[in-house]
């Protein structure tokens, strides 16, 4: 079993950039993580986007909708900015026969504090664990994106009542 | 629900000492990370035992199967140091309807790099999602104690071929 | 002896703020910073401003230049955005009998890589060991801000030719 | 002006072995924090020895000894361990006509809280603003190693009342 991991951007990716004294996307810090993490499964990583959530439209959302589609892999992680997380999960509800898990950070991996190590574990279990479906793997939490929403007070992800 | 989250030192835990320059096993550092983590869920920390793991003796595995036992949930992480996870994990495999998952770290969380925030991530999500039973969570895989063991020149742990 | 330590904002203490996917000004983390360095001295710490440094303006030096001027210590420390540093630094030079020393740094300290550990290091034993006068402290350097620019494309200050 | 780095092991360069659960002495992390450092100066490192400094020798103090006397630079950083650096500098009083700063820290630079990177810092702006001699760099102090000692109860380097 291979996993998948598609990087798309987002804070999970960001980096402070000096000559304009903001953050920016930066190269997907997603290998460094798992050789850190020491991790013993095969998988495979590939840069889709390197966009701010917000800035996700329809032609990025089919673009990933395509590559999950095509892969060989049927345990796919896919690394998303958290502001339209939920919009491109449920634009993959239509793909059978895969577990496909999306996750983010709300601080950058390359912070000294940050959940992106953190979410990063919980994705990679998930993706083995949950059967086909497409979930959201945030603060510690295995959601349906279909009954999600991110609550920007706190800064957390949580199931709608419904 | 609310995860119950023992601690029994390890190298998750460790500290550099320097009036003898050497590691010692420091305070829990798992309410640190799990703050750091953002997590969403409920949680309570105890701390059983602050021990290197080879010095585990029966005495201690039965004060971690009786905490395990009595306790009133039943989503149990257990922090523990590597070398003698595998025992303390066949220990507890009488425990019915309970999901307890062992994890630990090969580099202290207190280090730059460190498996330890990963691990504790894979570990959460997988007592959330397995059925009763005893598991270990290392290296991105959740593996069967029964069937696991520690590969030192490597460092991880793999399925054995039974 | 004690060292005053005025800061002022800049990439510093910038933190990643989610709700708008930008940075911000945090709360100075010299205190953070110099508790970690196991420091020996005494020093005050004083915030005086939280912004960026390219919105500073006249007022504000003046502001600093009377924090200096009337502080009861003659080793003062002044934590700057890297931007207009070499101005503030200028506007100090009238201050008679003190050692004032400026920094900044590249990347914000809460970063996990970053400049600002080293060159809060560098300013200190600066502001120990040098004359009455205004100093820079970047990139290991020492620099008379009369004589020194920032060179945006290196991403470092530098003596002018002169 | 170039400035030479000795490493000699120590604190400082301690990584945690898993092996046998203990720290042991890797390789010199100098160049790392010199290039998150983005110093603008010229410096060569060079490797002496990986000892403990309580392992140290007349053998590796007359070697540390003919090293810098020989070197080409008058700017010379020492990394030592702490608890024999006194009696090393002591060691080196004879050399003349060069600036000599040892320095080491009491977490290794591979913890996530370490004073590795500031005493760096205030070491390399020690080493260019001092008159040749002597010096040790702890604490964000510098220190006549004829007259400090380390006090092991505060963890901390101080001046000895003679």
């Amino acid at each position: 079993m291979t996993i998948k991991i598609f990087t798309t951007g987002g804070t999970f990716d960001k980096i402070y950039f000096d000559a304009n004294s903001e953050f920016h996307i930066g190269e997907p810090i997603a290998p460094a993580l798992l050789e850190e993490a020491n991790v013993a499964f095969d998988y495979e990583i590939e840069s889709l986007l390197k966009k701010d959530s917000l800035d996700m439209d329809d032609a990025d959302r089919s673009r990933i909708h395509a590559s999950v589609e095509t892969d060989s892999s049927n345990k796919i992680l896919i690394i998303h900015g958290t502001d339209s997380m939920i919009d491109s999960a449920r634009y993959l509800l239509d793909i059978p026969h895969k577990t496909i898990v999306l996750f983010g950070s709300m601080q950058p991996a390359r912070m000294r504090r940050s959940d992106a190590m953190y979410n990063l574990g919980v994705a990679t279990a998930a993706v083995q664990l949950l059967p086909a479906g497409v979930y959201l793997a945030m603060n510690g939490q295995i959601l349906d994106p279909r009954k999600a929403r991110k609550n920007h007070r706190l800064g957390k992800f949580e199931t709608t009542d419904t």
